[in-house]
């Protein structure tokens, strides 16, 4: 699938490679596009093509929704052939036959084999309703107001998901006071802190001011706050905490699911189980906007329709995810081959460590969801620069911006996957040639 | 368009009809499927079939999402072309061929023709988020927390969104307290009290206890509410207030708007121009997720990034609604025909108004978003069953569901639109008829 | 008790009468000060005297905190008995003879003979503390969150007696946002509406947004907020309205009580019995800090210690508040002066509305707590400043301070009364003539 | 002023030793009369007298509130004195001659000495509402909503004060939730994290999810958290903290200052000065309701009345406290007093840990502010219990009531101190051997 010749051209699409009306139209509120800065036409596998005839390799892949890459041809063939036949597209939460498919499917390739006994609740179809969902469901379930949240994460910018959400610059969009949660420290937040001892020792303590907790929201690694990935161990150790102190245990794992740290799910082989799941991105496969929260059936306490949503049966989504479901998870295949490209990926990013250990780099995260920690969201930002000069789009993390982060499809095949390291590795060379300029 | 049989059946689709997946997987939050508890299968226009080869006409449209029908041919050509071209599905907030056509279209087809100097802001693909993204940008340039909603309005189920939303129900949802937001008596609200008055009366005295607001939000027809219709001398006032208070004025047109009452937005003509308009359900055209947030450029404030989300760049939607846009609104034609029908939706409602004077019924909302409020749930509860026994799928609204709604696609043909109001007709005569005999 | 030459002056008394270390020292927020710059010394009955030798009638009475006037010589003497004896002053809520010997004489001669059963918690010993313990218990009771406080109402200072307090400047003190209260029309706030009615219908329609509440609280007579006086209809049917809402029903007499409407509590024979009664400024009778909040004995399920404070057992007070009862509430001679005195005001008050009816003036307020509203704060402003140049301590009420108020002792003279009520017609003469000129 | 015998009986007072009423009529939440269910007539420097003739040495004091003891002879003189020439007792804040007085002296003896340039607000005269003004006043002037509190914190029971309040039961008490104030470790909180490095990293790092706070709020001291005491660096640090990150930094004084720990103020020669330091217990000295809020000069942005309260001017206070000034703080002598019985105390209680190491006893607090952590509530509940039957009055503190703790009057004479200590030493014997028992 891959392409030979990344600065092959393609034939230029017209005046749509024009910016103007964005510039006239767009709210300032855009940001991919500030980097990014090409209109793009189409995309295919790892490969994105903009309008001029430029072809980019993609290591951002929708921030990890396309996980099988850009219009892979069997979710594609599947779509076309739903579409074609007049396929139900909106039916709000009506059963239809892709809900169905997409049901069965689920339960079959996803559930059972790996024991999972959870209810399926279709919220809006974004991450953020996914985790506002989970919050309210928490709340009334255990009749508390309290959220523990943990420092770096990120889950939306809705106001209750901003809440739980650490970044300062998101947190002040809200123009008001986020309130009902607790921040905690994630794992390895703190050089000689147990944050998970620290985690107990606040809610064991009644005179703490920390309010018993409805719920403990995390992810196994944390996707926009640096590639922060937390062990099995401190994992189990919270849905621990959370089960002694009657607090529901939320796994948030819109990023890092649906295979990208190596399993479908990021917490498969941990040894617990949440009670909660958040997925969004990568479930439909195809980029199209769809979101779940799974939950254990003894929580389903909700009335019909106590929460909703006009675009919760998105029925193209389910075509595509029931496609992806099919193509990728009916055996180990799939697992394997990311598996293998997870380690090159690992021993590249440990070879720049130890290339650019000046500058105090270091690998972060797991699976395919890793990247490199420069240090600062200067050189970091050069970087990307330089890489997007060459044809790769990649982009960073953490609270500084100080890694930089590669997400680029799991079906990427190694050649592609090397080379767009290759990019990466010069373009860090490149910024921190620049930034010892720029210092001097 | 029409079909002429609406009890001609099709091949059932075999197994597909089972419902047993949803009854054990699909959380109990699930609710249209339970007033009609068919596996729908296909659908064209304003038909539904199921898989049992039954077809519906349907007067709910996704809740106005689907004013153009379901599977619009001229919008499936355009998408099914975008998709087999490999154009881009996900892009995150990049630029894309798909953005670029769509925000040209609407520039030039919907801002410059109405004088309306917005900015365009891409939010997550979801009203609530629509709403969450208006009151966090008021906030924002207001410096001030508190928002004016209304009784009887919705707005979203998010917690930003869900704090403007008045109905218990949906409120008790969140498991904890919603603030920030004074709901205050929407247009004949309560007999003998100007509304608009009584707000301008608490704004007005420093001692009132009601916060100088950041915004005041308001749609122009309620339409879970009760299809409550604001007269446009009523919304004028209120956009008054807003000005004389320092606050925003947020028109949510998310079920309103898109032709629903007319014209493309709820409250042209009346005088007024909001400073946010919210859109969403059939903005895309298909059915397809997609929202926006319009604003006068003055408020564009935001930081990049600032507000984001995975799935605000849905280039699917992108597609429909420009093809859209091009298809309904390049001339006066649509609004036209919408008019007609109207007026015949109009009259029908009033002969039935008369007819079940006995029960006090009356005509509720304006353009093609009306319907006859029987007084109780209970009659409304009978009618709509009876309607779907007979094929036709229509639901209610209103604070106890006393309003029968007729939602149906805007593309209807006359045929149809009578054919469906002869089954709502014969449904609440059953209603009251049995009705009558359960009180005996 | 009255003295007769109110310009009679008294011998000096030195460096105290200087103000350099209020100006050095305190902070701006001090308030009183600023219209009545002079440091006063003693005070006895409806007199203040200060450092210079000046006498003052007093028309403020701490804010009705001195419905016995200053000093009362048979409260004074069994306080300085009390002290002189080395009662406990402070025993935090210790079982004392203080307590004991209030409890008993509040029992048997406000309590029985008005067949109340009440429970009493001694709160900290300030109108707000009594407040705050109100709101908490109803929402511990209920289970619910929202209070409904009405316009022009205040309820104290501190963040959840703030939340209810109407006064924008007040509310701005805050500095952050105050939540948990909805704030509802006072009898009477806007012409032509009903705002019981209003009330209702928010409450019964559960669309409205208007969160069931877990109180509703309300003063009979509004003394900060401009000496509105609600009829014992309107508050008849406000208390049935709470309760059936399931809400209680707060009385807060703190301003009202211990007499200033002509009863000790200003509901009593309105027709109905509230759930809980806030008492503070004039229970003690002598000036000194002490709150009670009373409630129905099936409300009393506090945990011990679950609201506490370390002056909740002011002893002193409660010798005071004892001797002040005993004298003034044992027969009916005290309401029998009261209600005479009220009708001299009254008429009064009614006399200068028709003479300053070219200002629109009117007659606000209930009992020994009346007043002028001259329809402007700038007039009062000029008319109190008038009257304390003529040795008369008066203040505004209002949200504009639009009303000259009437809070003199209930013990005063008919003789300083009307001397009294003589220098405050002439002031507010003279405002309306320097208003009349400067307009000019 | 030691008295002889403390089992010297005096003549009862006859049926005011009877608890019914205030079985009949006082609330539940009273507590301290759980523990000592005695009715107390009089007292005198450290002894309490009840109503059947015993006495009892007092090792409460009021929490804090009688430092310099019960009814002191010359603070006593100077209030007869007042009252008897009827002195204005209550005055809002209008200038008086007692509150001229004390500002005066407070100036001279306490903030000139110590080089410390303060606004003196008279709050309400609890510790609570000064609390809540320091809260106000910070949230103000930072334009900041946060604010950071530490565990084992108590800062009063009204809604603003509570929401830095550590403890669970109280916390319950408010019946809705609290927000605005994230609660962090105390100093010596869990072994080996370093607190203060700890609130660095979430302070520093912009994604940790904690807000820019308005103000830090610490006791230097914690009374009713478990006698812990910061270590001068410790605080000092956190003070350079809030200065880092443009928040107040809020010393609360209220049980830890007015000498308790040796000083007037807990921080004296700690290496900062507070930005705002809340006073009031013992600060009227006769433990009469007062309470004091200090900050320096540039925060004073106060409006007018912008925070008031009816007893924010108890003239009786300030005379009490004035008095209490010039006998205490006008020399060195009652410091050096001061430190001899805290030496004692020291000694005496490290004796008992080293007695009771088979429980783990250890040593808490600092100054005259110390106690003995017993290990379990258990073992203290029947420590202070057997004490009470000896006729001492001590009370227990900490998130489990872990710690018996010696709050004596200041001035007890060293025989009355140490006869306490001996019956504190007896009864814990005692407790362990019962918990020995119970245990077997």
């Amino acid at each position: 699938m891959s392409i030979t010749n990344l600065f092959e051209r393609h034939e230029p699409a017209g005046d749509i490679m024009e910016t103007d009306v964005f510039e006239r139209r767009e709210s300032e509120v855009r940001s991919y596009s500030r980097n990014f800065p090409k209109v793009f036409d189409r995309a295919y596998g790892a490969f994105l093509f903009d309008a001029e005839g430029e072809t980019y390799l993609d290591f951002l892949a929708g921030c990890s929704t396309l996980n099988y890459g850009h219009n892979h041809p069997v979710l594609k063939e599947a779509l076309l052939a739903y579409i074609a036949d007049d396929g139900v597209a909106h039916g709000l939460d009506m059963f239809t036959r892709a809900k169905s498919e997409f049901l069965r499917t689920f339960e079959e390739l996803i559930l059972k084999p790996r024991a999972l006994d959870y209810q399926v609740m279709f919220t809006g179809p974004t991450g953020a309703n996914a985790v506002e969902s989970a919050l309210k469901l928490a709340r009334k379930v255990t009749g508390r107001q309290n959220i523990i949240a943990f420092t770096n994460g990120f889950h939306g910018m809705t106001m209750g998901a901003l809440s739980c959400t650490g970044n300062a610059g998101k947190r002040a969009g809200a123009g008001a006071p986020l309130s009902g949660v607790t921040h905690m420290p994630y794992d390895g937040y703190m050089d000689g802190l147990d944050s998970a001892e620290y985690l107990s020792a606040m809610l064991d303590n009644p005179s703490s001011g920390v309010d018993a907790p409805a719920a403990i929201i995390v992810e196994a690694v944390q996707g926009e706050g640096g590639l922060n990935a937390a062990s099995f161990a401190w994992l189990k150790k919270i849905s621990e905490i959370a089960k002694k102190h009657g607090a529901l245990f939320i796994l948030d794992d819109i990023q890092a699911g649906v295979g990208r740290t190596g399993k479908f799910f990021s917490f498969e082989d941990a040894g617990f189980t949440p009670d909660i799941v958040t997925l969004a991105k990568s479930i439909s496969g195809y980029g199209l906007p769809m979101a779940l929260c799974l939950f254990k059936p003894e929580l389903d306490i909700w009335k019909p329709g106590e929460h909703n949503g006009t675009f919760r049966g998105n029925n193209h989504a389910f075509v595509t995810a029931t496609a992806a479901l099919k193509t990728f998870w009916a055996d180990d295949a799939f697992e394997a081959s990311v598996a293998a490209k997870s380690a090159i990926l690992k021993d590249r990013l440990e070879a720049m460590a130890e290339r650019f250990s000046g500058i105090g780099a270091r690998v972060k995260g797991r699976g395919m969801m890793m990247g490199l920690d420069v240090g600062s969201g200067d050189i970091s930002d050069i970087a990307t620069s330089r890489a997007f000069e060459n044809n790769l789009v990649i982009e960073t993390s953490g609270a500084h911006d100080e890694v930089v982060k590669v997400l680029c499809p799991l079906t990427i095949d190694e050649t592609d996957l090397t080379r767009g390291l290759d990019i990466m590795e010069e373009a860090i060379a490149h910024a921190v040639k620049q930034s010892v300029k720029s210092a001097a």
